[in-house]
């Protein structure tokens, strides 16, 4: 921020005396620090302020902003700058770029640079048909591939052009792909100049490689990236032509919005991708009262079974008291559950086929902590509460262990369940699950108890 | 898997009669898929496999078992072996496999690797001073860095015998070293290919670089190399000498593992580190039942809050019905505040130094979503409950709005304070959170309940 607050108040100012000097002032800083002030600026300084600015740095300041601050940019400076200044920009991040824009200002712009340069215009309509978690919405088109017969010398000439026009997103890696395309084989660069530059490409290249479908989604090629450390996955049709390259870090972006939007739904928020103190105050309200009322209207059901035993109450009022504490521990273990499942699924440890192995264990998980619990909490009846009778204690400490059993089975059931009618297993969040089982956990409770001390009555 | 139902049965036979020829099938799969069927193996056969493979690619394979396998390996394939394999592995997978020996074990292997190659046994002692979570113990000390008078040729050259000698764990970068190893630019291998061969690197690097300290937390590496888009990020000391590099591939790791963490934290589970199905059932137990103890000693206060209230309950006994949609609603809206800021703390938007902007939001925030939830809960209490007066839906209504104000404050400040006193702000988990709403806003139902009901009754 030490850059904002430089610039701050004279940077209208020089903008409109001396922008060469705020050019070279400007060119001092990474373009994410450059992106970063633009943010703050209204939108008639911002435009003024890229146009200042050599276009390829520009494109790099552009392609580090946020979707919406970008779109709007590009909306108001004009469709001959928008254009020239995307075709600088790597071919992945300007189809997001025109993926954010509203349609009829992405058309204009498409038309504009169909007229500069038609292949470009091409390819972005080709990235922009996927959708953009999946990996050919990652994608960049721009790579290095070459024929196996490529010779060592000639492949590293092809490297230094491909480098010096940025035509490449990564030169790490080289593709080496046969007749129509069909992706055969992967040398580093490593191994590139290390290797006797008379050489073929094939004599020199890995052929056991891995790669993904455009279909695949971004969990799983942030996945396949992480398990095999690569620095790059490419990207095959069915039939293995190699159509594009996900670098990894595009990955790193992937798999921190992941996690953000996982937190978010565990804790019953519908996700936002903007910052906390970015998000407008009433896109947050409606972003959590969604949840709040649905699990609101659900756990109106429990003044409904409450009200429905409510002779059992009035006979025993000392029932009640243990109420908040019962269906709380059951919230609990199954909120411990969710939270596994869901993890473990996200990674990749755990799909909704295995749901019987992980019933069995959570069975024998909820059972035990159901045990544990029941003693403490038959403790805390029987001896605390000194005139309390030993019906009482185990109404209180049996009706624990069964529903911290519901608790540890819905937390991890119900996300399997969810994910395999394929939605986001994250959306039966903590709350979720904690509201379900305090409406079953009080009908449980109360039917043990009943049991137990009503029944059991002489 | 398909690798190990092929080598499965015949593994053990074929080790024994033909081990050149599963050398050579083994070759032909990624180190990654080699692993996985190594974990499955019991310790003699792994030995023995691990004897098979050249030592190169073992070393690769070792690099890449879960840290239990790998030391368990180590410690039985016998002090000879496991630093032969050790001098090919990279620096800081080295020092990481050693730090997680048994200390005796790990001496006897640093004393002959001590032997065989100083400097490494020097270098590993180094970096495992470092807690493993730093930036100091993500680094490699295995990079290219040459003085800013280093003509590009003899920069490609040095690149070139870096690759051939596994010296460097990346050569996408190579940074610039002055006196006394301060640093001082980086070139991109990139721009050095395209540079004039006879040019001097001080005039084509970066100054203006990004950095890291070796005490710098986990969690910041990533986030800068997120920020910054870097495929590395150098490590220097206070007086900006380098001392390391942390690759962006450790970087993936560590922020799948940080998201893992946190999630399981804020469902009240002690982490773990290992896949759900090879977590042992009683270590699970543990790390669950530690939590689920403490929030059951935490709720057992409901019962004495209660308890305290009797007279009140004996004679509004409707008052107990809408106990758990209440003190769920807290909760909910708390939940939903701690993940948020949880999550935002996580990635760098929210720290607790801006605690009175977040109190001010979470005012509002929770006095909005209270309004909401006070609607309808006065409706479903008026309108349904045919017999309910006006004062009874008011109690109701007026205590969601208190209660789920004091959901989002606890919810939102909270985890600020926990990171303030300088612990993992995601302890403050969703249960966590709502124990405390329930026992807190149990007394003020009451309260609220007590001033509206009986107080004002005639």
């Amino acid at each position: 921020m030490r850059l904002a607050t430089l610039l701050g108040p004279d940077l209208k100012a020089t903008l409109a005396t001396d922008p060469e000097e705020l050019r070279e002032a400007l060119e001092e800083f990474h373009p994410e620090d450059i992106a970063e002030v633009l943010s703050e600026l209204d939108g008639e300084d911002a435009v003024a302020l890229m146009r200042v600015l050599p276009d390829d740095y520009a494109a790099q300041v552009l392609e580090r902003l946020d979707d919406e601050i970008r779109a709007r940019l590009l909306e108001r400076m004009g469709t001959d700058q928008a254009a020239t200044l995307l075709t600088e920009m790597s071919a992945d991040d300007r189809a997001d770029a025109i993926q954010e824009l509203p349609e009829e200002v992405a058309e204009k712009i498409l038309d504009r640079l169909e007229k500069m340069e038609p292949e470009l215009a091409e390819e972005v309509r080709e990235l922009v048909a996927y959708p953009a978690d999946s990996a050919g919405g990652l994608m960049t088109t721009e790579y290095v591939a070459l024929p196996p017969e490529t010779k060592v010398w000639q492949a590293i000439e092809e490297v230094r052009t491909a480098s010096q026009s940025r035509r490449a997103e990564t030169i790490s890696y080289i593709y080496i792909t046969a007749f129509d395309n069909k992706l055969v084989g992967v040398v580093s660069l490593r191994d590139l100049i290390l290797a006797d530059p008379g050489r073929e490409l094939a004599e020199i290249m890995t052929q056991n490689l891995v790669k993904v479908l455009p279909t695949s989604h971004q969990e799983e090629v942030a996945r396949t990236i992480a398990k095999y450390d690569l620095s790059a996955v490419p990207v095959v049709d069915d039939q293995n032509r190699m159509i594009g390259l996900v670098t990894i870090d595009d990955v790193v972006d992937v798999v921190i919005e992941e996690a953000t939007e996982d937190a978010q739904r565990m804790g019953a928020v519908v996700p936002t991708d903007e910052a906390y103190f970015e998000t407008d105050f009433w896109a947050f309200i409606r972003k959590r009262a969604t949840w709040l009322i649905v699990l609101f209207l659900g756990e109106l059901l429990t003044a409904n079974v409450m009200k429905s035993y409510e002779a059992e109450m009035a006979s025993a009022l000392d029932l009640v008291l243990f109420i908040p504490l019962i269906i709380s521990s059951g919230g609990n273990s199954g909120s411990q559950s969710s939270s596994l499942i869901i993890r473990a699924m996200a990674v990749g440890e755990v799909a909704p086929r295995d749901w019987y192995k992980v019933f069995l264990r959570e069975v024998g998980m909820g059972l035990t902590l159901g045990l544990i619990l029941g003693v403490v909490g038959f403790a805390r009846v029987y001896f605390v509460g000194s005139h309390y009778s030993v019906p009482m204690s185990l109404a209180v400490s049996l009706s624990l262990v069964a529903i911290v059993t519901l608790g540890t089975l819905s937390g991890s059931l119900l996300p399997l369940a969810i994910k395999r009618v394929g939605l986001d297993p994250a959306v039966s969040s903590t709350p979720f699950i904690a509201s379900l089982v305090d409406v079953i956990g009080l009908a449980l409770y109360f039917t043990v108890a009943n049991a137990i001390l009503i029944a059991g009555a002489p």
